[in-house]
């Protein structure tokens, strides 16, 4: 049984404890929010994921979406569901108020989102892609389309997608061919296909406003000659009625769905683009800096995905493994009264539940160190801090995208284990979330492309500087606990992990510069480690208010108890693999490139 | 698309190079085989492989089985395959020829099943389940149920299954509620409900045979009190026909089918038994040594599953790897006439299509080797070297089990990865291996029921002498190859990874011994460590001898210099997650076991 409930405590803990909650609330833009106005706000979305949301996760999954003469149906409740979010604010959590958003923080923002996810991948993705498509017309529009589109999308009334990839090309998207001709008015006209655009087409806003990559007659080859557009399925009307006033239709159809192997609750869509009005986003030929504004929001958002699905892998693993009755704990009986033990006493099945929990836990805590930073990066007021904040942004979104997905594939698949072959049958929910998982590591740019752009870009970038938002904390904080008797044992090792962190950075700044192929052989291994040793970072810290709280009374007591347990199971059984990881890169690229082509 | 050659150069090696082919065939019930012979049997099945299982394995899964009125009908094609397998002796190969089977090795007939498994897991499960069922009633069942039995077994003309799991009990069989009541006429009349039986219904064959585990009246509570029955779907007739001669229908009937994540076209079905008759096999109340019987040989079967889908995947993603065209190589164009390079050229994808390979190829020469062991176990003429061989099979059981498997979904999932987004599109084909795939971690006993099984019972069974058959060849390849200047990374990596596995063998027999938990929280990791070492090892010896064929000509060149590469890669790339293991098997059970039930 698929079953998930807010982690409410745990996001408070990252939110309040382990980060500087009151730094977040300084910020100009958030002077009217605390800590308590959060908390609010996120038992209110924890309340929809698990009332309105989680319930049709399943029978999404077995209904899927439907296409008929063009027509695009969610699955049953889906309508209602997004009525009642919309109605609720939840698409405008972080928007701008300018356009009826609500301006709440990206860290707020992001634990929605994690519960969004957790409660129903498949529908967070209509939300989720009108986000990016909100964000590349405001950075980079007019100020015409930027007053017509805006309210409509940030309020939900209208829907958003990102129309990218097409057969023959997905993460080199210098190849598409999608052409876009001058209409002569100021507007273009559109023709070309696109594959695998989520939300592509639905019933759940009249409207849907394509962002579209396509060339300009005469445009350079490559990525230098995409441009960026904004197609409209319905060519606004005049601006009145719940539809938010559409006009004509605009030459775009859906012409098939996707079959997948997961979220098959979205609307993943080929889209066919005939002649159709578009207006153009930013300069002629620089559509990749709206591209990857729209992906390195996505990016972080499909990490946050993962860190939902990770959740909601526990808790239902969880919840079977008190249940479920076998075998007996290997000392003897934990329970004589019943016919048999519940499996929870079982070393193996304690493994699969810890990890699944450091992972929630750790990821949480760094999405919400991240998510912070990117508040800082938009609204701290000093110029320097804006830009460290960036900075640290962009080093940890490739990091964010691939570790956290990667855990989520794993994480669901361990909830598969945990629940035996009853988790391999359809009827009980688990196999699904190992399905939707699997795309997280696959779209918005493949886990390998993020490996490759953190050690090809966000590394090399301002002379490395990138880094030091990273390492400095670490370093301060190794300092900080070293003589700290009760921290000895996560002072040794994040020092450890810290220390390979630092030997395989040199291995790629000084190999990697002279030979990019000894870089990309070390990508992998190195966005793990940089995670890993995120994350111990995080662990130790957290360790070290859990044994501070050592004295809490009643529930406290608990929690932290449990947190200076899974802080010591993350160093015990997750952070070993840092070594195997520095271990890997140190092995060069030789044997990974030396097999001929034609001796595969 | 789904792609698949069988690997016959790489079997070759595995049997004749690397592993003894002349003391296989040397064996007396072996005598009229050599390795021409056997390369002869191997290639007709790689054609039955690929030109009639192969065909109907995503049609299979797209249709999957059907149940109407109580009876199973299989995906369109599967009887006429079926009937082409069994007239072409397939279902025969390993039987004895007293019952009209071939009598060839178990070597033989596991890379037949490789081979068959590669090409159609589910069609795999048919004919698989039937030579468990086979193997109980040989060793366990009466003189007349054998005669009446095991020609129609051996030659696929009846079908098998094993009917243990029931709703509330999967890997506690001792919960069973199945009741045997004597008829007396010396059968019995079963009643109750088996859940997830493979092929328990289908239309394959006419008759279908199923092992029954139930509980006699007054039985002893737990496993103590099960026994095995014999259970027709129809009573045995007059011996003729294509059908077998079956007689009236006995009291078993299909319920229901499971709605799986894969194996789609494999018929997993919930019986009923209300009054069935059935024979006794074996004594009274020790139904689990036939159950386990057929148990040990289906987890071997289990773990050649895994290496067969592990080699679909990787040939599969090689050939999306060199078709598609998606950037270009770090250090320029390699393919400057195409308007993209070929994916292969990527180090990321590189890492993959590696990992697949050396899955495959060190998995196939671990496979042969305890292949290699279970003829001997069978057939050698000294009492001692069978127990030998029979030691070394029972203790490598459940690591074939669980690596073989865990490496076929890491496979099936980076064979989706190397697709990217056409990767979890249904229509390729490829995200099919990877829901098929889920299930071999699970059926059978778990992986983690593998790896208690192998710290719980392998290990200290007969004062750990089991061992010994796995490190005495590894100890003196050591100090063979010690002083080879050739082979001084591998002498250094395996000496390592070595050492490692007795220090945590002697962990688990010190710590272990005096808290169960202990060893049960170093299970997992110590049959991984188990497995690597013995990967390595045999990665060593594959070295040695590509290195010493360096001179060889023509295609062999080829061969043994990919063979040298994939022997370093796996030194570079996969051994190093020993050292993980280890270190996460000596942070003992503390924190995997300390947090309470209630905190979770």
């Amino acid at each position: 049984m698929q079953t998930y409930a807010a982690p409410l405590r745990d996001m408070r803990f990252a939110l309040t404890e382990l980060h500087d909650v009151a730094a977040l609330t300084a910020l100009p833009a958030f002077s009217d929010l605390d800590a308590d106005a959060i908390a609010t706000i996120l038992e209110a979305a924890g309340k929809l994921a698990t009332e309105v949301l989680l319930p049709l996760n399943a029978p999404g999954d077995a209904h899927g979406c439907t296409l008929e003469n063009g027509v695009v149906r969610t699955p049953p409740g889906f309508r209602a569901a997004y009525a009642a979010f919309r109605a609720g604010g939840w698409n405008a959590v972080t928007g701008d108020p300018a356009y009826g958003g609500q301006g709440l923080p990206q860290t707020v923002g992001m634990l929605v989102s994690e519960m969004i996810c957790a409660a129903n991948l498949s529908f967070s993705l209509y939300p989720g892609l009108t986000a990016g498509a909100t964000i590349a017309i405001d950075r980079f529009a007019s100020d015409a389309l930027r007053a017509l589109y805006l309210p409509k999308l940030t309020q939900g009334i209208w829907a958003g997608t990102m129309c990218l990839t097409e057969a023959h090309c997905g993460t080199d998207l210098g190849l598409l061919r999608t052409r876009a001709v001058p209409a002569g008015d100021g507007s273009y006209r559109l023709t070309g296909s696109k594959i695998f655009v989520s939300a592509g087409e639905h019933d759940l806003t009249e409207n849907i406003v394509h962002m579209v990559l396509a060339r300009l007659p005469g445009a350079p080859p490559g990525i230098k000659g995409v441009s960026l557009f904004l197609v409209p399925k319905y060519l606004p009307g005049t601006d009145s009625g719940p539809d938010g006033g559409v006009g004509a239709r605009n030459g775009v159809t859906c012409t098939a769905l996707e079959h997948k192997m997961g979220i098959k609750g979205s609307a993943t869509c080929q889209l066919s683009f005939d002649d159709a009005q578009g207006w153009l986003v930013g300069a002629p030929h620089k559509g990749m800096h709206g591209m990857f504004t729209m992906m390195n929001s996505e990016r972080l958002g499909v990490g946050i995905q993962g860190l939902g699905l990770i959740e909601a892998a526990y808790q239902s693993a969880v919840r079977y493994a008190r249940d479920r009755l076998q075998g007996r704990a290997l000392p003897g009986p934990r329970r004589p009264d019943l016919p048999a033990d519940p499996i929870i006493v079982h070393p193996d099945v304690r493994r699969m539940l810890m990890t699944m929990r450091v992972h929630a836990e750790g990821c949480r805590a760094l999405g919400v160190w991240v998510a912070n930073r990117l508040d800082a990066a938009e609204h701290a007021a000093d110029a320097r801090a804006r830009r460290d904040a960036e900075d640290f942004v962009a080093l940890m979104t490739p990091v964010v995208k691939a570790m956290f997905t990667d855990f989520a594939v794993e994480s669901a698949n361990l909830a598969m284990q945990v629940h035996g072959g009853h988790g391999y049958i359809r009827d009980h929910g688990i196999e699904q979330y190992a399905r939707d998982a699997r795309i997280t590591q696959i779209y918005e740019g493949t886990n390998g492309i993020q490996a490759l752009d953190l050690v090809g870009r966000k590394l090399p970038a301002h002379a490395g500087r990138s880094l030091r938002g990273l390492f400095h904390p670490i370093a301060d904080f190794i300092e900080n606990i070293r003589a700290d008797p009760d921290m000895e044992k996560f002072a040794a090792g994040l020092e450890r992990a810290f220390g390979t962190l630092q030997l395989a950075t040199r291995h790629i700044a000084t190999r990697g510069l002279a030979d990019p192929e000894e870089a990309g052989a070390a990508a992998g291994d190195y966005l793990r480690l940089t995670g890993l040793v995120a994350l111990a970072y995080l662990w130790a810290r957290a360790a070290r208010i859990a044994i501070a709280r050592h004295g809490a009374a009643g529930p406290d007591q608990t929690f932290y108890a449990a947190k200076r347990i899974s802080a010591e199971f993350f160093f015990d059984r997750i952070l070993p693999d840092a070594t195997a990881c520095y271990l890997k890169i140190r092995s060069g690229k030789a044997s990974m490139m030396a097999m001929p082509e034609t001796a595969f």
